[in-house]
């Protein structure tokens, strides 16, 4: 059912250099830095712990993803000031609260290779940061002053929130649909990928036609980035991954890979996931047998095929914009979003 | 130490019937009705878990103080437009996000007589429902559109957030200061009360000093509401306090009542509070054992001293306005607040 793989966006047979997110980071290496400035000084506080807490996170080592967007799409549209300074690290301090809550929800112990806050730090401190975060981020917007862009990133914030009680709703309730799934992930992941990108049209003042394109983008992509997320828990390793390998499976979590390993599953098989998924199958052989299933039916390809669909519809909103290294760069980005899949 | 008690802002002698919110609650009744209509709808979403577990709070028979002091503050101005009523609501889902949280990180069991959404809904769901309330004030003062009032709740809710990490902080620690307590409920209860009042003074567009002299009103009778909920939590009973009494002690909370005890006390009870708020005594006879030396340094009446004299200066701070239904109505929300103590 695959094709053949060649990086989306290109020409078959063009050069086959792995893609790599060094042409957004080298095209936002200074206004990054001038945004992690923002973030090092807005993340104090008069409690020691808040930043403390909070550096835990921030300082390790993400890869500012979201807020690279909105400093690519500023640049695609030639903006020439600093507004998006201020407004990336606002989206830097949503995500980062959302993380901070998501593990606290998930009762995660490890993200990006390091211990998890609430593991170092307890739940009640991990969500009270979060929470500090979350207001930070609104005090940054309100201090750029655009109505407009605390639209989009109040609604993205309501609509994340929500996403994440559905997928709360969904967990360990393997009959969730992939309607319903791409549901959750448009709204707990994408959501804040397309308001990245949309905030740099409305700090540009381009048109809403623009706004609309780079929130088609940035929504594509994250999409594409949460499937090929979903795959990688089941063939990467703890090294590459920054987390356990297998931690959606033990948490019951159901992701694209077992909808379609369910969906095409013998009775047999689909009693194991049943059983799986409400938590009756935990164990190492357990995981061995999910993942041997997952390759069986081809999941793990069939949920790459849907990222490909997805990074292509990124690919394609953006086609209209002349050619620009701001351009390929984005064009890259949601190359090297797929092919971590492969 | 303590002084001949009769109702503050009147004359001694006056008559002494109890005073009540009835005054403020019929000033604002027909207001509160459009409040209530805006928080039940802008709680729902298509995700049935959340108006079920925001509505088990919001429906559960909360005062409605803070949007009751705006209105009522709006009132006072002589504001003749409805924007209140939106940012009224926005007010009590910033209040009722931080009351989820909160629960979540005390572990309660038990609100205003009910049992607590995270016992009935589980942490991670409370949490998010929360996020979910957080981002929808937010929306609703985008709505608004005035910057000034987002500036203003934005900063509240930083400050809220800090202050509940401080008094994390300060938890189980017997050394911590009168100074200090007192900058930990000026953040985490007084500040949205203050914000609560100021908005008002925002959108009847009236100058500085009236946002000020609001503000000092309702930080100063949030300041004093808190002190006197800590003196009722250990003499009051689960039936009118709508929690258990003793919780704070059980809880290592090292409230004002508690500080004075410690500060006033022999080495003996010393090692009692040391013992007691690191967690060591929680038996019903240690709770009696510490209401009985609270009761023997006059802790209790102390803290409601400091209570009145707050109260007292939330009064001063609206003597320059002229007489009114709302004026008046607002003092004896004072008189209320400080005579649920005695």
């Amino acid at each position: 059912m695959t094709a053949t793989v060649h990086p989306i966006g290109r020409p078959a047979g063009a050069p086959a250099t792995a893609p790599s997110l060094d042409p957004i980071m080298a095209l936002v290496a200074q206004d990054l830095n001038s945004v992690n400035s923002v973030i090092l000084d807005r993340m104090q506080s008069k409690i020691p712990l808040i930043p403390e807490l909070a550096g835990h996170l921030i300082a390790g080592g993400g890869k500012r993803m979201r807020p690279m967007l909105t400093l690519a799409s500023a640049r695609l549209l030639d903006y020439p000031g600093t507004r998006h300074h201020k407004l990336a690290a606002a989206v830097e301090f949503i995500h980062t609260a959302t993380l901070l809550h998501d593990d606290v929800v998930d009762g995660s112990d490890l993200r990006r290779g390091k211990k998890t806050a609430n593991l170092v730090f307890g739940n009640p401190a991990t969500v009270l940061v979060g929470d500090f975060l979350f207001s930070r981020s609104f005090e940054l917007m309100v201090e750029d002053g655009s109505l407009k862009v605390l639209k989009i990133l109040s609604g993205a914030s309501a609509i994340i929130a929500e996403g994440e009680v559905d997928q709360l709703t969904a967990q360990r309730q393997i009959e969730t649909s992939e309607e319903r799934y791409l549901a959750i992930i448009g709204a707990k992941t994408a959501a804040l990928f397309a308001a990245a990108c949309r905030i740099a049209a409305v700090v540009a003042e381009r048109d809403e036609q623009v706004e609309l394109a780079l929130d088609a983008y940035g929504r594509n992509l994250g999409i594409a980035f949460q499937l090929v997320d979903d795959a990688i828990d089941y063939v990467s390793d703890e090294a590459t991954m920054g987390k356990g390998v297998g931690d959606d499976f033990r948490d019951g979590k159901v992701t694209l890979p077992v909808i379609l390993a369910y969906a095409h599953g013998s009775p047999d098989e689909r009693k194991f996931w049943e059983a799986a998924i409400i938590g009756h199958r935990t164990s190492d052989e357990d995981l061995a047998h999910a993942t041997q299933l997952l390759r069986q039916h081809n999941a793990i390809d069939l949920t790459l095929d849907r990222a490909r669909h997805f990074g292509q519809r990124a690919i394609d909103a953006i086609a209209g914009f002349p050619a620009s290294k701001a351009k390929s760069a984005l064009i890259e980005t949601v190359e090297f979003a797929i092919a971590r899949g492969y």
